[in-house]
C-alpha cells in the first residue's frame, strides 16, 4: 500500500427527502416510524430518531414530486472538510461552498457523476432535548419514545444510478469511501454497490437505474436495535395502512434485517438491524456477488420483489 | 481544533488469557461459547468466534494462574503502526518490536502505565474455513455454529488499573483512542474510562482496582446478535454449571445488554449485545458519570454485585 | 384416578384494581402499559389489554387505599357457572348470586379462606372495536397500539395469604385449579402455590404475607409477545420513572421472563413472557422447590428482592 | 348452549413420520433442529424436543415413502379415552383397540373421513432424563441443548384432506376439537380449518389436498420461545444446506410466526412461535377466512409459495 486511505468523512448526516403529501409524511415520520419534529423552515419540517445526537437526521420538504432532494455527510474535522472540497475544487462535480443547512457551519456542496446533490459540513448543533424529553441515561440524545417502530438513529441510503463503476470511482477517490459488497454482472459491468466511510458495514448503496433516468433515490434506512423491532415495525405498518413492499427477511448482501414500506409520499423507507455486524478490518476485501448469486434472492430464500428493481422517486414517466 | 485527531488503531483484535484450567477453560470456549479452534502452539490453543475476519481472537495460554497475558491491536496500515512505534520510542513505555504473535507480521510491543502488555501489529492473516465450516453467505467469515452462545466476535476488554487518568492520557496520546464515557468521583479523581479507536462506543474499559495491584484483567467480551441471544447465553451458562456473576441487564453506562460470568480458569467473561447504538459523532463529548449516579446501579436499578468491584485476575493474596 | 378432574373455569377475566391516585394509574396503564379505556361507570375506569376478548380485563377503582376489589373468572358454560355455584352453596366462603360487573350475566360471589372477593360468571360482552380501533387481522380483538409496552392480555394475579394450604385446598375443592408448583418450608408447611385452570403454567400465584394480614395483593400481570418486549418495557418504565422493584429477569419457578413495577397508585404490576411454555399434560406432578433451592435466587442468580417478601397492598400499618 | 362441550382430549402427543432417508433424516432432527434421540425399536427412531414431557413426541420410521404413519392424542383421563372408543365404536373410523405404541398403556385407533390414522391413549411414560442430560431448573423435562434450533416442543401438525367439512364434523363430533379458524370458498365449501382441544389456537389444522389423493400429510410444527429463535432456525437451516420453501414471516390466519422447511426425506417440517396468544373464550368464534382475504397473502403480504398449496407426501404420482 503506497498510500494511506482517507478518514475524512466521519458519517451520513441526513437526507432531504421530497414529498407531495407533507402532512401524511409526516404523520408516518412521527407516527410510524416514532420520530420527532425538532424544527421547521420554510417548506421543510426537520426531523430526528430519538438516538441521532444531532439535530436532525430528515428534512422532510413539500415538492411536487417525491425524491430526494441532497444528502449530507459531516467530516471528522474542520481540516478534513477543507481537504474534500480542495479535492473537489475544478472538477465537474463542484458546486462550492453554498447556503448552509439548518444548524450547519460552512457547507461544500458537489454532485456524484449521476446528479445527486451532495453537502459537506463539519460544524453542527448538538439537539438538546427540551425537559419532557430527557432521558432517564445521558448517554442518550433523548427519551426512548414508545410510540411507533421506535427508530434509533439514521443507518444509511440508497440511490439509482446509471453507471455505478463511475459513481464507485468518485466517491472512493473524492470522498474517501471504502466499497465493501459490490454486485458485478457476468459481463463485467457493476450493477450495484455498497460503500462506507464508518465501522458499519455501508453508509450508502447505489443500484443500477434501469429506466436510464438520472439522481433518482430508492430508499433511506432507520436503524432499530434488533430484529424483533424490526418484526414489530411490520406489525405497526400493517396496522396502519402502510404499504409494505417487502420484508422482513435477511439480505444475503450485508446480512441486514429489512423491511420496504412506501411512506404516502411515495418514498421507499427502510426499517433494518444490522446485528452485532462491523467491517473493522482496514484492509476490507469488497465481497463480489454474480448475477447466479444473486438469482438465489435472499438470505432465506425469498425472490427480490420486483418492483424493487424498478421503483423509485421521482417515478419516471413511461416514454420519458 | 488545532491538531487533528489520530486514526492509527484499527481495531482490538485478540486477547491472550492465561488459565491454570486450560482443558476446562478450552471446553467453555468452545462448548458454552460455541467458539472454533483454529490453531494450536505450545502452551496456546487459539480460538476465533465465528464472524471474526482474523484467524483468532483469543490466545488461550496454559498458566498457573489466570489472567491477562497481553492484549493486541491492529493499525490501519503499515505506516500507521510505524507512526505508533515512533511515538512509543524512547518512552517508558516502550517493549520495542518483538516476536510476532501466529499469523502476524511485524509487531511493536508497549505497556501502558499500569504494566498491562499491549501489541500493535498491521500485517494478519485472514481466515479460511475449511470445507466443513464454510459459510452459506460468503460476507461471514464461518458457518454459524449453532452450538453453545453462538458469539459473533471479539468485542471489547477490561482492565484494572491503579491510575486512570494516568491510564488514559497514555491512551489518548500514544495510542490515539477516545475517551467516550468516564466515571469521576466527588474528590475529582477518575475512577473508571470507556475508550475507542472505531465506531463502537468503546473497544476498552478500565476500572480503578481497588487492591493497589497492577496489571490485573477484570473481563473480555464477545458480542452476540440480540439481547434474546444474551438471554439465551444465561440459560445455557445455567445449563452447563457455569457461574453466574451478575446479569443478564442493561448497563447505565454504554448501555450495553451483559452477562458476566466467570470461565472455569478463573477469567471473568462477558457476552453482551450493543444494539444499534455507535458513536458516529468525531467530537463526542466524554460522557461523566457521578458517584451519585452510579449509586442508582445499572440502567433498570440491578445493584452493582460487590465482587465486580474486587474480583479480577490473577487475584490477590490477602496481606500480598 | 377414581374421580375426573373438574373443567368448570375457563380463565381468569379481570381484576379490580383500587387505587388512591386514579388519574396518575390510569396514565400508567394507558400511556405505560399501552392498554385501552374501554368503559367509565362511578368510579371505576374499565381497560383492557390489545387482545383481550372481553371487553375489559381490568376495572381501575378510586379508593382510599391500593388493594384488590375483587378477581373474575368466566367458567367455561352456564352449566358450569351453575356448578361451581351449587358446590359452593351453603358453605363459608359463598357469598351468593349477586350485582354483575359491568357487561357481565349472572354473577355468583364467593371469597377463598384469606378472604380474597372472586366473581364467577359465564354471560360477558365480546370487546367491538371502534372503527379507528379495528385490527388489519380480523382474529386480533384490536389493533396493535404501538403506544408504550403494548401489553397483549391479562395473564395472572398474585395474592398473599396467611395459610397457602387451606387456599390451596379450597381452589383444587370447589373451583377445580390444578397445582402446578408450589414451596415447600424445610418444616412442611406450604409457602406458596401457583395454579392453573388452563394451559397456562398458572392463572394465579399465593405466597404467603408474613405481615398476619389477610386478602391482600401482591400484583397483576399482563402478557407480551417476547422477551425483547419485556425488555423494552423496562426501558419505557425507566424513562417515565415508573419504579422498577426487580427484573428483568428469569424466574426459576415457572421459569417466567419478568418485569415488576409499581404503579402510581402503589400496586405491584408484572410484564410477562412465558415462552411456549405450556402445561399440556392432564396428570401434571406439581413441582415442589424447597427452602435450599429457593436460595439460589432466580433462575440466572438474581437475589429475591426483600421488598418482594414484604410488600404488599394495602400497605400494611407497623403495630396493626 | 344446551350440551356441553366435550374435554376428553388433553393435547397433540406424537407423530410418526416416515422417511425413505432414516439417517439423515435423523441427522436432520438432532442436528438441526436439536432434538434428542430417546428410543429405537425396529426400523424406528423415537425422538423428543427438550421440553416435552413425555419421553417422546416424533416416531421416525424408514419407509419406502415419506408421509405420516399416525398421528396420537392423549386423552385427559382413562375415562375420557373409554368415552372416545365408545363414541367410536361401531362406526366406519374405528379401527379398535390396538398395540400400543412403545410406552404407552392401552391405546384406541381410529381413522378420519380422509383416511388419516388416529391413535387415541391415556397412559404414557414421563421422559426422565439422564444425568448429562438434567435440567437446571426442574419444571423443565431437560437440559437445553444449545445444538440448532433448540426446539422445545411439539406444536401442531397439518394434514391434507379430500373434504374438509366432512373432516371438521368427525373431530368436532368423535374426538370434541373446537375450530378456531377456517378459510371458506366464495362457493361455501370449506377449504381448510385449524382446530384446537386445548388453549393453543390450534393442534392441527387441514387443508384441502388438489390432487384428489388421500390421507397425504401437509407438515409438523415444533414450537421455539421466541420470533428471534426462528429467524436463527433459519440462519441454521441456510448454513446446513435445508431447503427453506417459505418464511419467516408471519401467518394471517392464527398470526404464528412461521418457517418451512423440508427434512431430508422430503416431509415439510415448520418451526414456529405463537407468542403470548391462547385461545381463553370457551366460546370462541370461529374466525373465517375468503378467498379474497387470502389472496392479500401472508400477515405483511408475503404471497403463499405455489409448493405450499400443492406438495405434500407421500409425493402424488403423475397421472396415478
Amino acid at each position: 500500500m503506497d498510500t494511506e486511505p482517507i478518514y475524512d468523512l466521519a458519517h451520513l448526516a441526513h437526507l432531504e427527502l421530497l414529498t407531495p403529501k407533507p402532512d401524511e409524511s409526516l404523520k408516518f415520520f412521527t407516527g410510524v416510524l416514532g420520530m420527532t419534529e425538532s424544527a421547521r423552515e420554510g417548506n421543510s419540517v426537520y426531523l430526528r430518531a430519538y438516538d441521532d445526537y444531532e439535530r436532525y437526521s430528515l428534512k422532510l420538504t413539500a415538492s411536487k414530486q417525491p425524491g430526494m432532494g441532497h444528502v449530507a455527510f459531516r467530516t471528522r474535522s474542520p481540516q478534513a472538510l477543507d481537504r474534500r472540497a480542495a479535492a473537489l475544487r475544478g472538477t465537474e462535480y463542484e458546486f462550492g461552498w453554498g447556503e448552509s443547512d439548518l444548524t450547519h457551519g460552512p457547507a461544500f456542496y458537489c454532485r456524484d457523476p449521476d446528479g445527486h446533490r451532495i453537502e459537506l459540513y463539519y460544524e453542527t448543533q448538538w439537539y438538546e432535548a427540551p425537559q419532557e424529553m430527557r432521558p432517564a441515561l445521558k448517554n442518550q440524545a433523548q427519551k426512548f419514545p414508545a410510540r411507533g417502530a421506535n427508530v434509533r438513529r439514521l443507518d444509511h441510503w440508497n440511490g439509482l444510478a446509471a453507471d455505478i463503476e463511475a459513481n464507485r470511482r468518485f466517491f472512493e477517490t473524492y470522498l474517501g469511501f471504502r466499497l465493501t459488497e459490490q454486485i458485478v454482472l457476468d459481463d463485467g459491468t457493476e450493477a450495484a454497490m455498497w460503500m462506507t466511510c464508518t465501522n458499519k458495514s455501508y453508509d450508502f448503496a447505489y443500484t443500477r437505474d434501469h429506466t436510464g433516468a438520472q439522481g433518482r433515490f430508492h430508499h433511506l434506512t432507520y436503524a432499530v436495535n434488533s430484529r424483533e423491532e424490526v418484526l414489530l415495525a411490520a406489525d405497526i405498518c400493517l396496522e396502519n395502512g402502510v404499504y409494505i413492499e417487502t420484508g422482513p427477511h435477511k439480505h444475503a448482501i450485508q446480512q441486514t434485517f429489512f423491511l420496504y414500506v412506501y411512506e404516502p409520499g411515495g418514498n421507499r423507507v427502510e426499517v433494518a438491524n444490522a446485528g452485532a455486524r462491523l467491517i473493522l478490518a482496514p484492509d476490507w476485501k469488497p465481497i463480489r456477488w454474480t448475477e447466479a448469486e444473486r438469482k438465489k434472492g435472499q438470505a432465506w430464500g425469498l425472490k427480490t420483489i420486483e418492483s424493487f428493481h424498478t421503483y423509485g422517486t421521482p417515478p419516471v414517466e413511461p416514454g420519458s
